[in-house]
């Protein structure tokens, strides 16, 4: 499989992503099988994330289990910009932080940055940004994580918390190396120019609070990584721990494996509040398949599972069972599953999670303040 | 007299400054007769700042003074970036300020930024500017602002109620203008780069507070100008006025009449809180005489009272009575005054007032609790 061109920023992702070629140049460490042998004498079991890779890549993972193993317990640290409604893509990090707490009983703390994406995107208004934080908290509650170690920290919100501490990260940083970093122009506006130093402060603020220096483990999507190369060699400077990050690939488009799936492009997307009837309606009619065009063919050629988006689905998200996952690629890879059946296992594997999801999202209207930080 | 090159940026100034030629090169207008016989249509009476022109040019005072005579009362903004102790050459848009709020019975808001001099001064941290915005608070409070009617705000405090605003305003300028206004460079860091963002809110923020559009009035010194310049075109666009300013000439340093006296220039400087031993011995020590070499000289051929540094202080602060001021001149200037006995009226005047000064610095203590807002 040749790989075509591709270009990754914190605000971008377009063409197929070389992650091999990820790791070298942003000089990340690749998730090794040891270092998961690691993880699993903590936590018993790995979970699909790990067995299958799709945490892929680390930074400083070894000295944040050192830590861990010398009592000294870390914080998990993800985040969202508000922006659009949250498709399945978007909750691969956030399912990961929920097992993490489950398997370390660590605290959670969960960054909705609510002005960045007005700062980046010409038309988004914060009236725009403020609906979709609603929403988006709806969907990261619904996930399961426990009230009482989760902590919601929204920028223009907590800024009396955040904007000092983001200053002192600034202080630090030029502008340089942000324009070498993001791409950034003399055209970009000032505050997009600032914005990396605030996503840095809750790689260290609990730090502050608590008044002692807390390991921080921060798992994201790869293209996130950006902020962390700039933010993470400043962070000693001030008196802290450089973060440990984990990695994940991106879920692909319905339309084919390439980038990353996108809540702005809604053909190629599975909303968290998608009906029944939309997620059959999209998978049946974009779900790229990599089966022959006739029934026949398939039967004796086989299909591609792996460039097949419904089985990738299967394999990085709704088959956790190994071996029923096996099953589906052989029976795709041999012909003997067709790619209408291949879809229907998926369709009702994804329903039945929405459904469950759907649910506690309802549940969560009446819980988002059991999870905002009181400062 | 002739001008030497002079530079001006909101973090320094250097050499003799042009007046005249800043007034071109900023974009300001002269303060004239006509708009001070307006203002004291209102006041009765014209500060000696007016009367002497020690307020010298502004912004849109004309647009202003139209909206308070339809009834649209305006409110006042200056600040104030703690980074060292106060000298008596901040003091003058603060007293401008005191004047104004008691004779248009206007509400004042006070910007402690107490994030600037953080980012702009490499040795400084946040401790001192903390220790300093304390300090600053102080002076500011025994000028006499009444408590009901003033707010104070603090940028690391507050940033809760500006940091969202100061991101609305961010969106709108670009690095291009930033590094033409400021001078940044490549290297400048990113917390600079934004700061001008957080210096704009105050001018609208009680508009948005009140729910309703209201004037703004900003007395400071020529070298703050240009973040409103900066800002100032971008207010209309969310909504608000563009504040009118009024801008004073800088107090001469004690060495002479050129640059602006510097809070870290110790014998250039009186501070607020010399003791009359320690305005003694600067004023004799360091005030720079207009008079001649000898007695004998000066007796002849008299002094100059126009590079006199204790004559222009007497003239832009501390002798309020003209007619006092007009024999003080001429008795210099024909001789019959030695610089001696200049010297002496100065240090009585500025001695009596650091007395009450120090004696209400003293009470602020108690008080700071009621300027700061409440949010």
């Amino acid at each position: 499989m040749f790989k075509k061109e591709f270009k990754i920023t914190p605000w971008n992702v377009e063409g197929e992503v070389d992650y091999e070629k990820l790791i070298k140049e942003f000089g990340v460490s690749k998730l090794e099988d040891n270092i998961l042998e690691r993880i699993k004498k903590h936590t018993k079991e790995l979970h699909l994330f790990l067995r299958r890779k799709i945490f892929f890549a680390h930074r400083d993972l070894d000295w944040l289990l050192d830590e861990y193993e010398k009592g000294n317990k870390f914080f998990l640290y993800t985040g969202r910009a508000p922006s659009g409604d949250i498709h399945i893509g978007h909750l691969l990090p956030w399912i990961f932080c929920k097992w993490l707490q489950d398997k370390f009983d660590v605290d959670m703390w969960f960054q909705f940055p609510d002005e960045e994406k007005f700062l980046f995107k010409k038309n988004l208004s914060f009236e725009d940004t403020q609906k979709y934080l609603y929403e988006n908290m709806l969907d990261v509650i619904a996930l399961g994580f426990d009230e009482k170690k989760t902590h919601f920290l929204i920028d223009t919100k907590h800024a009396n918390l955040m904007y000092k501490e983001a200053c002192k990260v600034a202080k630090k940083i030029t502008f340089s190396t942000v324009k070498a970093s993001f791409g950034f122009t003399d055209s970009t506006n000032i505050g997009s120019i600032f914005y990396t130093s605030m996503q840095a402060v809750p790689a260290f603020l609990p730090s502050i609070l608590k008044g002692k220096n807390i390991p921080c483990l921060i798992p994201l999507g790869i293209d996130q990584d950006t902020h962390f190369r700039v933010s993470r060699d400043v962070m000693p400077k001030l008196g802290f721990y450089k973060p440990a990050i984990m990695h994940n690939v991106f879920l692909p488009p319905l339309t084919g494996v390439s980038g990353k799936m996108s809540a702005s492009d809604k053909i190629s997307s599975i909303y968290t509040t998608d009906t029944p009837k939309q997620v059959e309606t999209k998978i049946k009619k974009y779900a790229f398949s990599g089966g022959q065009p006739t029934i026949e063919e398939h039967r004796k050629k086989g299909g591609n599972p792996d460039v097949d988006v419904s089985y990738q689905y299967l394999r990085m998200f709704f088959e956790p069972d190994d071996k029923k996952l096996q099953k589906i690629h052989d029976d795709y890879k041999s012909g003997k599953l067709l790619t209408g059946e291949l879809k229907e296992i998926l369709i009702k594997k994804i329903n039945d999670f929405l459904k469950e999801h759907q649910r506690k999202r309802e549940l969560a209207k009446k819980r988002i303040d059991k999870f905002v930080f009181k400062n």
